[in-house]
């Protein structure tokens, strides 16, 4: 029997965690990726551009890639080729051979792919510039979209680019709270998921490598500078896969462990907290006391599903999956 | 000898004082007006189309209008109709006859049209909404426009709306910022430009409607609410029309009798003072105490120009010239 | 050998938890209380003296109690008699029977009784406004604190009045931060220490009501509010215990097990994150990023010690023999 | 016929035109200043109090003078020093001879000053952290004063250190914030009255010289660094006086041409507008769309005095009366 096909659709600012995730995507039997759209972020959109359509060609893909936002809304642009080196990708000179972006800009390329796909699933990994307008320029789409899988945001957790911050929320807040506010119905895949037991250890590692395919090598060297970087960053050992987790968790739902429904709110008035996701655990946002500033949030009246904790075993199994190769793919 | 032609782009919630200056526009014999963008504002963004096209035929102009913003970028859209009416222009029944607006978004038109015509002058009559969008999405087309005449703000005195700032770009202050920091040549005409010795009196009225044409009719009849508001408002007598100023200062700048140019940001940050146009009047932006505050204005490097006072004898003549019957404009 | 006894300060808005809280210091062989500095918070400012004079009249005590702020520095005061019952004891209509308040306002009496005792430990249990009020008068008092252990905030977790911020920071957010950036040597006692396994659970009561004394007794009885109020918060079972847990890593550092050491900031500027208790737990706050928001806290140059995790057994050993009856106190 | 006596409270940062400014009040007939209480602002607290006790020996008054706040109550000092001189005089030397700052914290002044003389008129020429913790630490002072007459903000109009603030109320926004909602009558005198006519030109400081007397020449010399700055920061020639204009209102309030009462509001959430005096001039504060962010002021329900004009030739006629030699004095 054949699987039921599900149609994604990919926002992300490609650098070396983000390229393992669409491998993912690309490879996953059961998914058709109608378009790569990407911001800037990680690195500059066109460099993300590039580092999509080489991980497209890598995996035998001819999804469409665009060319999003070149900067955040409001803020200026800060890029991580401090985390993930100049080029995104570790500086290994991966360069797309065959093919180019499309013409179209990735704002319309999301509307247009959402009015034609009622019922996809938008993944971001990125900030969240693109999507912002898109839903800006056409709110309506919020409500043909089934799932909306963020990776973005420290729930109740430490943040990783500021005490309070994720990077992808931090970079563009004021676009990432369009999105939460827009009536998108947004799963939050947070930055403490790809930490600890899910870190990808030297274990792991030796195992992707004895997969002995171009796509395994290059999921793990693509990520050299990543490594080195968050050892620095979190004194971890081990290749941190936040993009991976995401996607594992937007092609299976049940590698969550605990997932529950509550108003979020991004915060975008305080310097010191920036791009905050708050998240309304203990579901006091109604109470007096705080219906002022929750307002926008409880006006809407939906809430955002947040994944708390990973079953770590299966989520490295479903990424040694997707690295298998290609023949090995089921 | 032929007038040399301009181009002008004039984004607008069309309501009855958009609509004096629309016809002021309209009928200047050396303005060709390329494009009507509507936003969301006074009147929500398919009633501010309806307004504009109404404003269109009476003059006897084909200009094309589009359909922009729903409402603000993160905001809650807030209208005006307790100003202008439920229609925006007096409940007076007014409705186009021979036009529909077009089918390609506002956005895309503001890009469209200042790629087309590179030199034309942007007037801006409303929230920054589809400015905003279309500069985030083609940062490039900053450089292409002349002048951008924006009618909104308080520079360095009391709002309408709320004690520190003036509704359009309260309505949508990120959106404001966003086209503060673009590079866009700003020219900002305050709400304080349209008061005191500004406003139309009962004198400038009876000289208007003894014009005896349906514009001229048209222009006051449209604003029977707004009058009634506006004194209302600030006590004062007589229809203050704050868009009419912008367009005659848009039209000839020698009608302001009093411009400098300064750094000029939006507050985004405090409920308080939400969408206040700080202007750096005394030039002190750049001192040690207000660098890191202003940092985002003095990386830029340019300023905006700001409007301080008017010669409110020839803005008059500007305004009963442009209500002149047919044959009688030259 | 007798002990070396240390001199303690303790300011609190005396409710429930609080009353047990001074029970523990008021008994504690090692410990003279030197004085209990009343505030604002959980009930009024008079009311609270009430409390903490019944409280040390239950013990036997004779350390005097000082009224200090009506209300915070800036915010409209707020209590949580919700959680406490009216009289911030449950409402069994306890009373002082011998002493009454000092006339010396508490703020001169945290003033007086640091200069004259210095390297005492201070203790705070409420909103931080007297002592941020002592410290604006006389700067020099931070460095003749030996320890300064606060009772407040949700560091890297969720908060119990609003999704960021636990109530004591929350009531006067500007107050707490004079304090943590004023030189004291802050210990932060979060709220997530006194949940799950910390709770005084069914077993827990009945072996202190099991102690068959007046203190144990009162101990149970007067949070009886508050244990059906924190059901109804949590959803958890049992009585929580901020303010003890608190005091026992002031009497006993070594319960905490896992204690660090960071910058530590608190939000003052955003409604939404009002009052979070911002720790820089991978420790950013110097990155270029961050280094203007976090200015203020890097210039002086200090952390704080932040408690992440607890010995709970030991926590309520130490609660229970405090709890014992008279002659059984070691 | 005798005078009725007035009490007059002055609290201020003593620099140059604050120096003239206690010598108005010093020297009036009918005012006996009961106390002079110092702030950091212009200068250091303690420099400050050594300029206060040098201008009343200068007037031969026993005024005495207390010592207060060393910095504000949140953000870092920021003193004034580039435009008053080192020591806020101009460097020209002087000392007090006599007396010495009383020993009693010039809060505690203000409590027992204001606590014996109900009724008295309390003058601010500095930052208001002195104040704000005297009303802090015993709010019922609030009602006790019959004029609270401030030198600070800049009502509706441009700001002198930052382009939305005056420095009394930018060094520390959140200690105007506290005296503004207190329920203290508040007269806000604004940094505009100072400016255009009111300065006082070279005609006028001739005349002054003209008096012949030590007073008047220590009027003019410590003011010689501030006529320097002045020019820099405004491009205007002579001394602005704003302490002295406030305190001219303070004696005589008929000097002022234009007062009315508004509600009034301190910008302290923003980094841009912080310290604004934020007027709701049109009485909008009540509008649906403002109650949220003035709630506090609303809540309060008393609005402040705001002067808005001068009587340029009555306040100059003020400055030289109080200079007159001393036999001169009526």
């Amino acid at each position: 029997m054949l699987p039921v096909m599900r149609t994604f659709l990919i926002d992300t600012d490609v650098a070396s965690d983000d390229a393992v995730a669409l491998i993912m995507a690309l490879r996953a039997p059961d998914v058709r990726v109608a378009a790569i759209t990407t911001v800037a972020g990680n690195v500059d959109v066109h460099q993300a551009a590039r580092n999509g359509l080489y991980t497209a060609e890598l995996c035998g893909s001819d999804a469409p890639v665009y060319v999003g936002a070149e900067k955040p809304l409001l803020r200026k642009y800060q890029n991580a080729t401090w985390f993930h080196g100049q080029d995104g990708l570790g500086d290994h000179g991966y360069a797309p051979k065959r093919r180019a972006p499309e013409s179209l800009h990735a704002v319309e390329a999301i509307i247009q792919t959402i009015e034609a796909n009622p019922g996809l699933v938008l993944v971001t990994l990125g900030p969240l510039t693109n999507v912002a307008l898109a839903l800006s320029k056409k709110p309506s789409i919020a409500a043909k979209v089934s799932r909306c899988v963020i990776m973005g945001g420290a729930p109740c957790c430490e943040g990783n680019v500021t005490p309070a911050a994720e990077y992808n929320i931090w970079v563009d807040p004021e676009a990432a709270r369009i999105v939460v506010l827009s009536g998108l119905p947004v799963e939050l895949i947070g930055w403490h998921l790809c930490r600890g037991e899910a870190v990808v250890n030297d274990r792991d590692i030796a195992q992707i490598l004895a997969l002995n395919n171009d796509i395994a090598r290059f999921a793990i060297e693509c990520n050299s500078h990543a490594r080195a970087a968050y050892k620095m960053q979190t004194g971890e050992e081990g290749i941190s896969l936040p993009d991976p987790v995401c996607m594992s968790l937007a092609l299976n739902p049940g590698i969550g462990t605990n997932w529950s429904d509550h108003y979020l709110e991004i915060e975008t008035q305080s310097e010191l907290t920036r791009g905050m996701t708050v998240v309304d655990r203990l579901n006091v946002a109604a109470a007096d006391r705080n219906q002022a500033a929750w307002q926008p949030a409880l006006h809407k009246g939906h809430k955002a599903k947040i994944c708390w904790t990973l079953d770590t075993t299966r989520w490295k199994q479903a990424l040694i999956a997707a690295l298998q190769s290609p023949g090995a793919v089921s």
